[in-house]
């Protein structure tokens, strides 16, 4: 199993999170690549800070958009998303080979990454960037998704990523953030969920029933205290359990996808 | 020889220059990288159409500054301006790759390629930032630049450059474009004085004195349709001359530097 | 009759446009803001300049998207479009005062004037930031406009437009771009339509039929030499039937909505 | 005497610094005008809080140059430096009166601020941008900084500001950043030497010696904890000294410079 979350998402004087605490939990780093957050500086000690840990770096591609941080749909042309997508993979590969390593996946970042689950043009634009870079890099995202169809169906590997702290409908979606019930908090709670997916494959729906759930990676956050120690208890709770998280990615350890 | 020119300067919907007519002229195109001109989708387009004539593609690296055009000095940090121009390496090497080429050389913009004439800190990082690319790529610059001092000490191949439309000192360093004979308007002429550089390594100083010139390349420019015109007139005359252009840098028809 | 146009729409180095070509046909310059086009030295030339020739300033408000040009729809939130669109008409204003004018109206630009057609949040966000700057402040639009509706409830002046070179269908909307009869090219018909809407409220449709058509403001463009000719035409054909263009806005030469 | 703090310093989804802390300590807010720092959304926010507060509104007006917090010398045509000026008014003063509010002075910041200390070029375009705006409105700075020559002279109120935290050498400067006793850390040393400015218009310089520094401002931070109490400190010192703070700027409760 592994464990991946955002990082690299300060810009210029502007702090985000606390980079190097999550680097030390999670095995894959979704970095930000100067177009939602993230700047060259940022990338490039993001980069070594993953690589000198064995993290796995990923590109967190996202809308061209800091004054919204990436959170905002925009109606993008494709040919423009797509060279967009080539752009931020290519930047962020120079940064991550300075730093002795490479870009190991690719993972959208919010508004991006939730519009391609249904949107055909801005789906297969996204796969189509990615195959201008790299045609066996895997993309990482949530079942279902059209992206993650086109990708599959142009042959790059495809993972799947579930969420730590989220609630699931009886159908495997997620329960809409809406929902009082979308997000749950207890660390342990969610500790033990991370184990039920990791061993057995799923975890209680919203309505108690289970939920078939099979990732290749579960996010977690670290915007906060509380949502780095959340991913630490995650992390002993698999580790215990005989599933210590190794990254699907390449990392600057030597593995491959 | 090789010509070299500006290209790609565009931004979204904003054009400048005519960058099909001039790529039917220069033999190595410097690609504006998004900071100071250019977007992905502009860079990527530029690598195809350079990659379809054989023309080399280079990083046209330029401080983060789209409202001044990269024009303007910028008192950035070294380990910042380091970090940037890796970025832009990236980024335009993944738009040269997906185009079938990939980027063969360096050259600063603007500000920047004037502030590194002497600036050491600042000509210290753009060298560190090409040497965290490619440890291998020609860097192209004015002759007695520190930035190639810096480069040819780190084992980088250094190419120097003349401006076809400039007049030169006698001590072989440009007439400042304060005085009013900096630039050469006549197109018969700046074509002839191409052709002496190539062939007999001289062109004659502003006082009627030869100096030395022997550029790797030389500089044209495509701003104005005259500007166009004059391009071509250097290269016919370099043709005529048993000297027709060929790129120093990769392309995509395989030549190496 | 007044007539308006897009102008200001530069970017530092880059130009669109003969913007003073287009300033001595028109009456009304929507002004660009600096957030889809424009920059604070342009917006304060394009002031001067329309001041001195008696042309009212408008706002041409857009999506904070210089990359896309303000053409593509952006999912922004209601209270940020409210205080983009108050703090691009404090910039402008401050620029227009400078020149001795102040803006004299407010009209949306690309994808924003779309969206706010239809766009009930968005809509009422535009209104409230023009309210949050002046109630008294005159909006200009497309006939129908959700956010006309909303202005019109809140007190604001509310003006319509035509366009000059559109076709219409019967029902008085205008004829979809993607049809091949949406735009009309002849100088002379389209100088004559502009006649008709001016004295007697209508033109023909597509279908050969009148629609009442009756616009406090006739919409020409700029982008072109095309353009500006035909521009010209429209204004020649309105003086000549006793309708000499007149700014609905605030000028500086006093005239007031 | 008046208590100024620099605010409104975050960038979308980044935040900078507890602004509702200082804005509870401070008479005067220097607010970021959204080109180094700040946007639409937070400038309108940060002029409500200090309208409800009777705190003063200045517009901190920067170099165009987000990605380096306006902290960078950036070598800016004149003109453009004076447009961006007025635009940056323009825009904070719309905020600002749809707070209830208006602008009471402009700060200049960061390296803009240190520029126009010795730069003619730049201080006579700053002071050319607040005169383009209103030929009334204080300027704030350092003393003896060319900039308020030029203002001055052109009969703009001119108002001075000391800093708490800063030692001052015999001459009445500061002591340069580079050496280790250039900033104080004890709060009730801070607070004590406010009230001497204060009271007697003198501190002890770094040598011992009284040096006299008259302020009509004290400039403290609210980048940390430690800053905002160190903040309150100083205005609890001041209070009890007889010395309340009390705003030079137009404020939301009246008062005019």
């Amino acid at each position: 199993m592994d464990l991946n979350a955002d990082l690299g998402e300060g810009f210029g004087r502007w702090a985000m999170g606390d980079d190097e605490a999550l680097l030390d939990v999670v095995t894959s780093a979704n970095v930000a690549c100067g177009f939602h957050a993230g700047d060259a500086e940022t990338m490039l000690r993001t980069c070594r800070l993953a690589a000198a840990r064995g993290v796995a770096v990923g590109a967190h591609v996202g809308y061209r958009d800091l004054a919204g941080f990436g959170r905002r749909f925009l109606d993008v042309e494709p040919a423009t998303l797509t060279a967009e997508v080539l752009y931020q993979l290519g930047a962020l590969d120079a940064c991550a080979r300075a730093a002795g390593t490479r870009v190991g996946y690719v993972k959208p970042h919010g508004a991006l990454y939730n519009t391609i689950v249904r949107h055909e043009a801005q789906a297969e634009a996204v796969v189509a960037g990615v195959l201008l870079f790299d045609r066996e890099l895997p993309v990482l995202g949530l079942p279902g998704a059209v992206w993650l169809d086109r990708a599959r169906e142009a042959g790059l590997p495809v993972r799947h990523e579930a969420f730590a702290d989220r609630n699931y409908l009886a159908d495997g979606t997620l329960v809409p953030r809406s929902r009082p019930d979308a997000v749950l908090h207890d660390p342990a709670e969610v500790a033990a969920r991370c184990v039920l997916m990791a061993v057995d494959g799923w975890v209680p729906a919203v309505d108690g029933e289970p939920v078939r759930v099979t990732p290749n990676s579960i996010c977690v956050h670290g915007d906060s205290p509380g949502a780095v120690d959340m991913a630490r208890a995650v992390r002993a709770a698999l580790t215990e359990a005989g599933h210590e998280p190794r990254a699907f990615g390449r990392t600057a350890f030597g593995q491959t996808p």
